[in-house]
């Protein structure tokens, strides 16, 4: 290709909106340009790093057996009734009435329309497993949409559904995806780790996030630098302290902590360690009347380390909170407590509140904590002295570095990550809600098992430049680049020698299969290297006067220092040799 | 590839709903599913045609030097306000409303769009010419959808969009497209025609449909079997008579025709022919003033013989139809004519009315009209006799079987078409429309010269299905099979030598790039066979034990009434000399 035929735009500066480097640079390179809010049109530049995951994503779904097909944008609405997601789902969900006042999406997936499929099509144990993909556009009406790709409404998403016969087919059809992500993610060359995520209501740990690492990334990836552990911030477990508590040493004591509402505040103060300081969470549960009104509530108190934060998921897991929770009133904290948040804890309460004690707690001695009075903390408290033995013990607090690691084999690390990909077990969900079943061995129906498989095909180029990107611009894998080789010219116009050496070389890339772009445009070196470093192709080839004369031509890898001279002979097999396979 | 690790789906019995030939075998044949009116997913079988159609297009538009890019489904109303189409659209313009109340449209093509982008991105006539475009998701909100992909709302269209400095420019870029227009269209492997048609208000004859002929197509085309002469019936011109006109022989004689109010029960009656009599077609314009209210009106006759058929895009031409008309009012007629419709005509009239002749109709001599009284008809009409010599003379009409062809080359034919292709000269008229400009080479803005080109990806299937079928099913072009071969295997399970024969061949047709499915299902011979024949693979090889093990395979063309048998050892060279380049 030459960049006469091509369209090529960059921008000195980035839009005041592009909040992170990803979204700076696409803009700046001219890979995206925006048309609304979260709506952005595909510029040529862009659509080609785009088709080039798309191109491996759909080699590695074949290769792994899923089939691929195309369900409609647009949805009418009955199926997604039929899963009652169309009034469960928020305002994310983009609903339309067409010219005759019938309702329909804008599908943000296609769980509803891939199980009608199933339903219909697949009607014995036979023609199982299958899965099914598709790499279409998806709209997702977000809030607050930002960040470019990272967070847009319209997006390009691959979106799997495996159906089995039973439950170990399935997770033998979650392993074959599990695996596939692997291939996908090595063949993109960008550094990501696959981590296992909560499966929700359904358990198991057949849930697993593919994060590319990136320092800005949204997510917290916690792994084990000795070990294969690696987990999302919401699944990583903190294990129950390896030691027997410690024996109380100091009596509980009343102590004056005027105006010092937070454990920081308190431990600052009085001059001891946060992590002897214990927080106290106030949560309630809800028991509602058919008619959904609320005629019970119960109150919840959380104690956890002062330098520990909740984690909301593992919250939701504990007993009697698993069917949902909310924070509790000022009203409902005043009767139980007799005290405004700040100076909570759990003695001497004024209504029973049931007490849930996180592992880290439930081994503390000589503790300090709210005394239910203003400007008022307990110091020196101590289970089974000053309160009742701990009943209710679970985790509920987000790991931190340095805590062990699960699996026994090290301490935890905790990096940051973008999530490009998920896959997931979703059992009978679907199958059950959309009585989508087949006949089995034994000749009776049975409801589908499933799974589904997602990757962000149009957040991948986002997640990629997070990773890889300096003060001048992208550095895409060769994988993913919009070009693998740019040949760059000096005084084309001017020397029939640079002209002829420039487009014999791109004859014979072309010809050897190499993606190369020869820069025809006759810029000065200065703004056509500017270029090409900030849209970031991996491969860069200059061609002088001087140097052609001495038979030698320039290389540089975006991420060289300096450029390295190579033989006119010898470069088309040097750049074979650098150029990833 | 293998049937097992695919998703074949056929049917025996089409949808109810099914009503032409293309709709019924893509269902039947698994290549598309219902999902709601108009709205199909495109099943695996099918996904690979549109594919297939895809590839073909995208290579060709690169070929051409189009660049392409992706712009959004959802589009924002700001830009389509800003052309206008927002409010002048009707209920196909499907519209929505994000969470915000913001005004969406889902494209049902870009122009508003890629005007925005060239706008904002081509700024001097040096960026000059510049063609984009994309394949993509498009909707539009038939009253009616119907025949399946044919007229669906949900489809896939390319559509390109050319920026040009000046007419002369645009004009070429116009033929750098109906040239690659052509090369596309040779690559389906399908009979089809350019064929002139109408510009509408933009004039010159820069627009041509790409029409695969098919009995079954909604649209007739009219081209001369003896010159390159084609245009579509809106389009086509009917010449002026070569002769003069006849003298008149007959006296006018107002005659009685009771009840017989069209020309063709008159005519039987009269036992004269059908040519000699001639309908009156009645008019109106309208004057507004600012507020939009009628002023003034205005009422037309029209004369046709009666063996011709009015022509609307014709008749919007006429010098004072030209800026819109509609269909006289039932009372308009009666004041101007005294009578009724069915016995109308331009003698003895109440009111003036402006009269426009065809031109076969001014040439006729003892001619028959309506009387302007019921159940009477003037016979032996003559011009310059008993009215005045027509003033206002025009082609109105429909071009019929075995007019003069308008290049002087012979004589007319008419066939049946489907439109999957249009390109079109648009001028200034969105680039005025959203003030879009770039610096010309003397400094000063001026307006893009543009075109746009649409090929109906989804459609064109379709079409090729209502040229290309029989009694079995579908036949396809090798182009856009399927698959290109399939393997049908007998009694693979119970023949280790058919088993090998078929798995050996499959691997070397793979190893050679051609598209092949082996047909592993186990399914018996018949039904195996209608399966294929229903799907329309144009190559199909039968591997039995018995032909096996004289060395022989069975090669049958989906379009032969026999199978050939071939060497196994010279198979391989046989196919490949079967299958189109």
């Amino acid at each position: 290709m030459k960049a006469s035929q091509f369209f090529i735009s960059t921008l000195k500066e980035a839009p005041a909106d592009a909040e992170v480097v990803s979204h700076q640079l696409m803009t700046r390179a001219g890979m995206i340009k925006k048309l609304g809010a979260g709506i952005y049109s595909y510029m040529p530049m862009g659509l080609r790093v785009i088709q080039k995951v798309e191109a491996i994503v759909r080699e590695e779904m074949n290769r792994a057996g899923a089939v691929e097909l195309t369900m409609p944008v647009v949805q009418p609405a009955e199926l997604w009734q039929e899963t009652g997601r169309f009034d469960k789902m928020g305002p994310e969900l983009l609903r339309i009435k067409d010219r005759h006042g019938r309702d329909y999406v804008v599908q943000p997936t296609s769980e509803e329309v891939v199980t009608d499929i199933a339903r219909q099509e697949l009607r014995s144990y036979k023609q199982l497993p299958k899965n099914f993909y598709q790499i279409q556009t998806k709209f997702r009406d977000e809030r607050r949409p930002r960040f470019g790709l990272m967070r847009g409404r319209e997006f390009i998403m691959k979106d799997a559904y495996s159906f089995d016969r039973d439950e170990a087919a399935a997770k033998a059809s979650y392993q074959v995806m599990a695996a596939a992500y692997r291939r996908i993610f090595d063949r993109f060359g960008l550094r990501y780790r696959a981590v296992a995520a909560d499966s929700g209501a359904i358990g198991g740990d057949l849930s697993e996030e593919f994060q590319v690492i990136a320092a800005t990334g949204e997510d917290a990836i916690v792994y084990c630098p000795t070990s294969d552990y690696a987990a999302n911030m919401e699944k990583a477990e903190a294990l129950a302290p390896a030691g027997p508590r410690a024996t109380a040493a100091n009596p509980m004591v009343k102590t004056p902590t005027p105006g010092k509402s937070t454990c920081a505040d308190v431990a600052e103060l009085l001059g001891v360690p946060l992590a002897t300081t214990v927080k106290s969470l106030v949560l309630a549960t809800d028991t509602l009347n058919e008619a959904g009104e609320i005629v019970k509530s119960q109150v919840w108190l959380l104690l956890l380390r002062g330098d520990h934060d909740m984690n909301e998921v593992k919250v939701g897991k504990v007993p009697g909170l698993d069917a949902g929770f909310r924070f509790a009133t000022i009203p409902e904290i005043e009767s139980h407590f007799g005290c405004q948040p700040g100076y909570l804890g759990p003695i001497g309460l004024k209504l029973p509140v049931k007490l849930v004690v996180d592992r880290e707690v439930a081994v503390l001695a000589d503790w300090i904590c709210g005394a239910n009075q203003p400007d008022f903390h307990m110091t020196g408290v101590n289970w089974g002295r000053d309160l009742s033995e701990p009943e209710l013990v679970a985790d509920l607090r987000n790991v931190v570095e340095g805590d062990a690691s699960p699996d026994g084999q090290g301490a935890l690390a905790i990096e940051r990550g973008i999530e490009v990909g998920h896959v997931f077990y979703l059992g009978t969900k679907y199958s059950k809600g959309m009585g989508a079943t087949f006949l089995g061995e034994d000749g009776k129906p049975a409801h589908f098992e499933m799974g589904c498989y997602g990757i962000g095909i149009t957040r991948l180029p986002a997640a990629a430049i997070e990773q890889n990107h300096d003060e001048r611009g992208i550095i895409w894998p060769d994988a993913i680049a919009p070009f693998t080789v740019v040949i760059c010219p000096i005084g084309m116009d001017r020397s029939p020698d640079v002209k002829a050496a420039a487009e014999q070389l791109h004859e014979q890339l072309v010809a050897a299969g190499v993606d190369v772009l020869l820069d025809d445009r006759g810029e000065r070196p200065g703004a056509m290297f500017a270029d090409w470093e900030l849209i970031g192709v991996p491969h860069r080839v200059t061609i002088g006067d001087r140097g052609i004369k001495e038979g030698q031509i320039e290389y540089q890898h975006r991420r060289d220092a300096a450029a390295t001279k190579v033989a006119v002979a010898e470069v088309l097999d040097f750049l074979k040799g650098r150029i990833a396979a």
